[in-house]
């Protein structure tokens, strides 16, 4: 199969069991508002990486791609409760997400919090309930999972994301700890799950995480530099907010052009670790194609 | 053991592994302030009623309690985030929890949600990695857990609760299944894995379903009571927010004593399936002591 038709072919299996874990409610339950809430931030789109990683490693590893169903849409429901979050007035003050008003704009900011409240907590239920996980394996997901979100991963890396702006003096090791955390642990995740859905012994796993921190980290500089170098309508959201937020990026530090060179270099690194498994070409294709995005 | 004694044993049980599963973080963790804003809602107090539900629902049934502790401090968390999110202001807009600022003027609304989120993910790392249950019994737990918080428990509840607040035409009906999602759940969630890490059968589990979700409804009647009745001295929070948000309660459905019999009827159906088990006598302490408290 062609890399797009595969790539379309993992994100159309995500999308559709995004349909089917967060069903449209019938609207006699006094609650709907929050299951369209969730949905409309669910069926925003965006890329869906982290479900084609679930799916591409467990496949590229001879897993059946049915033990990837669960995990592939935890997992980008997880990045959509982050998003949600993100664009809180609180928080990031986005008005727009995927070229849609984001959440709050759409829904409220109350139904907002909520609704990634319960999109924080609905990826741990169809884990849990799937039926095509042993237990053992559910357990090992929900462990790893749970870490990647949580203080140590993508939660405690918005914080330092967050404290950050209050600081001049943020070098290249916090900008890497803030990445690996706040982006890096999710990208991990999505990659480990995949391998345990396949059985993978502990060596492969290993390098299925240095591969993703390096992606993560190169897809992260890459989002730098969209920032600078992008326009809203191929983002979806506004360009530039970086700078009016006083964020310190790799672009700040290095500038744009040195911050392409860091992310290829980088990208080179991941590519490297890929070489170690077989079957590894489609993977290669999208670990390019990552880098060579432009929104 | 006295029934005071054997209630403090286990607030402290349940106090001493939410220390331990949100320890204080070194300061030289970035993300520290996180963690900081994290103790400081766990440490605020309150009454530990669920963890002492999973603990003493454990014993009665002949469980280890060295099983309960994971579940015990789970779900402290989990409540402990959804008092979090309730006090922003986007939400009830709550400046005082348990007599202290609540946790968005202690730290800031960005780190309150961030801190919320963080303690709504916690409680399954910490099951999942726990010692002393199998792996059947965690993803039990989670299963049953996760459906609690989420869109048809505790979130779905939050979510009747601020649309009711826009409606005239709320009855009790409506208040029931309100109540029974909002707070009866997570009341049932504690009674359950209390049963599940006690090996329990599933009559067993049902019983104690339908005695929690009596408790929590007889509860929550008191809470509407407390709201007209209490003073912001003995609560610890203003009263009188029911009414000046236009929530409809069963006080103001029926007014105090008419609402004081409800709580009293439903606690003796409580009481009444409490009678199938035995060694309950400390079950029906509790029960007593919930529906005569004066905060």
């Amino acid at each position: 199969m062609e890399f797009k038709e595969k790539l379309d072919s993992y994100i159309s299996l995500a999308e559709d069991s995004l349909k089917v874990y967060n069903a449209h409610s019938d609207n006699n339950k006094p609650q709907s508002g929050l299951i369209d809430a969730m949905n409309y931030s669910l069926e925003a789109g965006g890329k869906r990486v982290r479900p084609v990683l679930v799916y591409s490693f467990c496949e590229m590893l001879g897993g059946d791609l049915r033990k990837a169903k669960a995990p592939a849409a935890a997992i980008e429901m997880i990045h959509t409760f982050s998003l949600i979050h993100d664009d809180l007035p609180a928080m990031d003050d986005d008005d727009f997400r995927r070229g849609r008003p984001s959440c709050h704009k759409a829904y409220g900011e109350a139904m907002a919090i909520l609704a990634g409240d319960a999109l924080s907590v609905l990826p741990f239920e169809i884990i849990a309930d799937d039926n095509e996980l042993d237990a053992a394996e559910k357990v090992r997901i929900i462990s790893y999972l749970a870490k990647a979100v949580g203080r140590d991963g993508m939660i405690g890396g918005q914080v330092i994301d967050m404290e950050n702006e209050e600081r001049t003096d943020v070098d290249e090791a916090n900008l890497r700890n803030m990445y690996r955390c706040k982006t890096g642990q999710l990208i991990a995740a999505s990659c480990v799950m995949g391998c345990i859905c396949a059985g993978a012994d502990a060596d492969v796993i290993r390098t299925a995480e240095e591969y993703a921190f390096r992606l993560g980290l190169a897809f992260q500089i890459i989002d730098d530099i969209l920032d600078v170098t992008g326009t809203q309508e191929n983002l979806g959201k506004p360009v530039g907010s970086d700078e009016e937020e006083n964020k310190t990026t790799f672009v700040t530090l290095y500038g744009v052009a040195r911050a392409q060179e860091i992310a290829s270099a980088i990208t080179s690194e991941a590519m490297t670790l890929l070489e170690q498994f077989d079957n590894s070409g489609f993977l290669k294709q999208l670990t390019e194609m990552l880098l060579k995005r432009t929104k």
